[in-house]
């Protein structure tokens, strides 16, 4: 086997080397009981057990409370753009909407169809360079719910804090759930795509408060009812079991490093690695607003488009990958979630010193 | 690792060591490129080019027509049975149905919320051990298309003929699609869950005519919208990356193998002989009607629920799992996919004439 690349890709993204060989192991004999993971029926005792499991570690490292379910769906983060405001909302129902990036603006699009929007703020007029503070808006009396995105992938921007408003939030933490703890009591529903932080794509995760499960409008179909889900626990029909395995172990290796009070910590020290850099240079100009800097992806440009592409060839073959920012922003992004080892980090700034040196 | 035991699951199934030995080796380096399948960008030239070579062993191997189109979604086929409706009936639009199952029952409940139904065919007194032959059932002139399950996984009945009528046929292929050849050309849509012959569970493949595309009425959310995927290349969001990749590695063991023409006749004579021990014992009692029996899944009955729980059990004991009927039949189920091996059945009819003998 060659050296390992260091992989900076946005998602899916890299995930720990040991629970890559477990995987593997697993695919071809789980448990030693002479058949595949992928092989085995999710009715069985030894994948329901796998299930439960990935649920129950969920719940410990997060703190999930009691009150709420954990669902394990499919179609992506996009497919509960729809679901929300689906089950959520209704004529005459209101969502208001925080728009930070691409991926709420998919989201707002998507609830017009199932209800009333309020936009509260949007930061498009800035390339979404930023997250409003709580005192930039204002969120409608009658809304049901703020929307919000805790991380903007595209454009590396961040809430640092939660929204402090009077009606639930629903937030989607697809690029950042598991980098740091937080408090689940302001959410009614959280839910993220697996493929960042949590393990391969093919799989979202969702908690939901109780209560919600009966507010869905009828006429809604039974596979995109929340409720249809809570009630069979994620088995109403075949689940992703091998995404869900792969949480699993994900997340034991989560807690035997230490927990989510550990990986915070060391998200935040790499990321401030990289964006010292940005700050020491003239070279590299960072995407974000300083207060709204994301500890999962580091957006920047260099002085020009051509220099940005042979940055981005020269890193490729030194084994740094996945370097090139998405089109709305051009330029550089470094993805770096918690599996992104701090070596990567490293070699990329001395990367990023010798690179600016030859081309200042 | 000990013994592999001979898997009869209905689903996740069987999959061929070889294609599980080269999954669990891309698991953690794919292609000597120093990094994980299931880590890889959707939108790498590496993982673009593995969901390339998927679609185009389909459309080989199962001779599919230009202009279809080739879509890896995810949901399963439950959420096929809200899509078909809501993209191609709408108010005032009818879809006729033949109810030979579970799966089309459930499909049926789905249409009415989204359209008119026609059930121009019910098996269910029979507690669905058959399906019609063509001149049992008539399909108003005015549906738009008539939808049917190829084969019956709970019940264990196949279609051996398709359905000759005038719209266009929508058929859920999720249990034994790749185990023959047919021609697509009466066929509008056709959808299977990868997780029988296909694949690991967490991707559904959907054919559909390209001209289909346009007839979604508005209002429907675009993730649930056909065209979306076509106009992406099932690239809109992240697809199930590692379920299409284990799909393109069970096509090239079809490839090998001799492809369709082979595996149907492999297939016919593995189900074959289960049914000539079925045939020749009085013990043992089939619950599906002799001109119906499916290939893919064998469903019978002894002589009382005990004898059942014994056989099953000490099956079981000796490697041979997952034969435990579903509730809806009770008794007993072989699945049989592509990739169950003859010599899984041969051990099975043995300890069938064992049981036999000692329990008669």
């Amino acid at each position: 086997m060659p050296a390992r690349i260091h992989n900076f890709s946005a998602g899916p993204a890299t995930l720990p080397m040991e629970v890559l060989e477990q995987a593997a192991r697993d695919i071809v004999n789980f448990n030693d009981k002479g058949i595949g993971l992928i092989e085995m029926s999710h009715r069985s005792k030894d994948f329901i057990a796998v299930a439960d499991e990935t649920e129950s570690l969920l719940r410990e490292i997060l703190g999930v409370p009691a009150h709420f379910k954990v669902l394990f769906l499919q179609g992506g983060a996009s497919l509960q753009f729809a679901m929300v405001p689906m089950n959520l909302l209704g004529p005459g129902k209101k969502g208001a909407y925080l728009n930070t990036g691409t991926w709420s603006k998919k989201a707002i699009k998507e609830a017009r169809l199932f209800g009333d929007v309020q936009v509260a703020y949007s930061s498009e007029e800035s390339n979404f360079n930023h997250v409003p503070s709580p005192n930039e808006y204002q969120v409608d009396e009658d809304a049901e719910y703020l929307y919000y995105v805790s991380n903007n992938t595209i454009f590396g921007t961040q809430f640092h804090a939660i929204p402090q408003v009077a009606p639930m939030l629903i937030c989607d933490m697809s690029s950042d759930i598991l980098s740091r703890s937080f408090d689940f009591s302001p959410f009614g529903l959280i839910f993220a795509g697996a493929q960042k932080n949590m393990g391969p794509a093919g799989c979202t995760v969702v908690f939901i408060r109780e209560d919600l499960l009966d507010h869905t409008p009828a006429g809604v179909a039974t596979m995109l009812k929340y409720k249809t889900h809570a009630d069979a626990d994620s088995m109403f029909n075949t689940p992703p079991c091998f995404a869900i395995h792969v949480i699993g172990l994900v997340l034991k290796w989560i807690k035997k490093n230490g927990g989510l009070a550990a990986l915070e910590q060391k998200n935040r020290e790499k990321a401030a690695l990289l964006y010292q850099t940005i700050d020491n240079s003239s070279f590299y100009r960072g995407h974000a607003r300083s207060d709204s800097r994301s500890n999962m992806n580091i957006t920047f440009n260099l002085p020009t488009p051509e220099l940005e592409a042979q940055f981005i060839k020269e890193a490729t073959a030194l084994g740094l990958d996945g370097l090139k920012g998405h089109r709305s922003v051009g330029g550089c992004r470094a993805s770096i979630y918690n599996a992104f080892p701090k070596e990567g980090i490293v070699k990329l700034i001395d990367f990023m010193g010798d690179f600016e040196k030859k081309n200042r």
